[in-house]
């Protein structure tokens, strides 16, 4: 098959790196407005050649838009309109209602499905790609019955060679979810590492006793600003609900903490202890229910 | 040297097998007021024997305190009674300033080394242990002036054997800094989990699509409440404080989300992404400055 992708960067990249692994694209097309990416693709060998857009998604299998949301939205009816009747399109966008919206009304719509592997690192660029990255994650499809059986097919097995678990659901339920177990997750280490980061001003040693646990929760404030604003303005609506019951729980963490409430601050975190069960299911999915 | 653990869980066990490793505890004597732990430490080889607080701190070289910073305020000026002339006592504790003030008044405050391990997983009790957890890490010690050459030497001595850097600073300052680089994280992690897992109420499948960010910033959720609780409150004013930063933060962000403001949403990240710096010296400490 011959795959064409937007975008080699993180994403894109491993795509690509595990579409040659298991032996699936007998040619990748890259595209890339950034002449350094374009660039470094070539010689990490995620694309066989680098194309302008118009022509590298004509007489291809299939396109993968691996574009940040923003771009995604202007390009997938752009990419639709180029497309031969053959060619399936499929997005890796971190939002699905807006970029659904704007296909519902493109006259090939079935040529398009709509996909989210729950897959990243901090990281990003084409030299952050590796071909493991989405190897036995999540790939999720929405609004399916909105594509043809052909395409749809088509990335479901895609998705099965890589090794991935299928979850199919509606765009507007995928945003809801992903504004709990993903954006907020982003906004809260973002937040986390402004605040230390200023405190450093005053106290020039700080870092030198952060530890692991630091680490871990601040780890997403290195993610790429360019790649996540226009995620939170897609999702809005619901990360500002995730967001503000964020609040009031910390507020309500630092009244109890205030008043030297430890039988109560005991019972919230025991509540919290209860995610054991649901990281015991990422980090181990055939253990989970 | 005879050392004597009292608190044979995460990380005084790991002490324990440490020091065992590196041959240098002959002995190593436990002491543990819950029956299974005790237990669990014979048969893990944690401690050659198991004895009441009042034999175990008698005859001995080294009592390592590694108890929750609840039951070290009460058990440290007990302890220092007991022992004699030549014995040497060190704490674990993750709050220092209430710890040091109870040393203070004692007669035998220069036989005492205010220590704190940078140090520990999510995971707490006797089989949580392992020799690594130490090595490598920092350990900071407070108010070096108010304890004995002799008592400074043994302890900065055994953390040189153990692979750890050094760090020496006033408790009060350590109280300080250990609010924004780890208590914060702690009370963001539980906060992050409880908010999700009340989502889920709703949406049952929500963690269906949590990936590996989401599972890095809730991690410490896992915390044991036992142990987190009497941190919470012998640090109470300096939590508050960064507590009230974050959650400050967080409404900002919320705010520039609301108002679609991208540009400052950007430029926000892009202050966050200075964590690379910081979160380069934790991982390979040589690099850092």
């Amino acid at each position: 098959m011959k795959i064409t992708v937007v975008g080699v960067g993180l994403l894109g990249g491993s795509l690509a790196l595990l579409a040659k692994e298991k032996g699936i694209a007998s040619k990748i097309i890259g595209v890339d407005i950034n002449p350094l990416h374009a660039e470094r693709a070539l010689a990490l060998g995620i694309a066989d050649e680098m194309l302008p857009l118009e022509q590298a998604v004509k007489n291809t299998d299939l396109v993968v838009l691996a574009t940040s949301v923003n771009i995604l939205v202007k390009q997938l009816p752009q990419v639709l309109d180029l497309i031969g009747d053959h060619t399936i399109v499929m997005d890796l966008g971190s939002t699905k209602e807006l970029i659904c919206q704007v296909a519902d009304s493109h006259p090939k719509r079935n040529q398009y499905v709509a996909s989210h592997p729950i897959a990243g690192t901090e990281n990003s660029g084409p030299d952050a790609a590796f071909p493991g990255l989405l190897k036995k994650k999540i790939m999720i499809i929405c609004d399916k019955e909105k594509s043809s059986k052909h395409a749809l097919e088509t990335v479901v097995s895609l998705s099965k060679q890589f090794e991935m678990r299928l979850s199919f659901m509606h765009a507007a339920e995928h945003d809801r979810h992903l504004a709990y177990v993903s954006h907020l997750s982003h906004i809260s280490s973002f937040a986390l590492g402004i605040t230390v980061l200023d405190k450093e001003k005053d106290e020039k040693s700080i870092f030198e006793m952060a530890g692991s646990g630091f680490s871990s929760t601040v780890r997403l404030a290195k993610s790429s600003p360019e790649m996540w604003a226009p995620i939170f303005t897609q999702n809005k609506e619901n990360i500002s609900t995730a967001l503000g019951a964020y609040i009031r729980r910390l507020q309500a963490f630092k009244d109890i903490i205030d008043s030297n409430d430890e039988t109560r601050s005991k019972e919230l975190m025991h509540h919290a202890n209860e995610i054991r069960r649901v990281l015991l299911g990422i980090e181990n999915p055939s253990q989970s229910s």
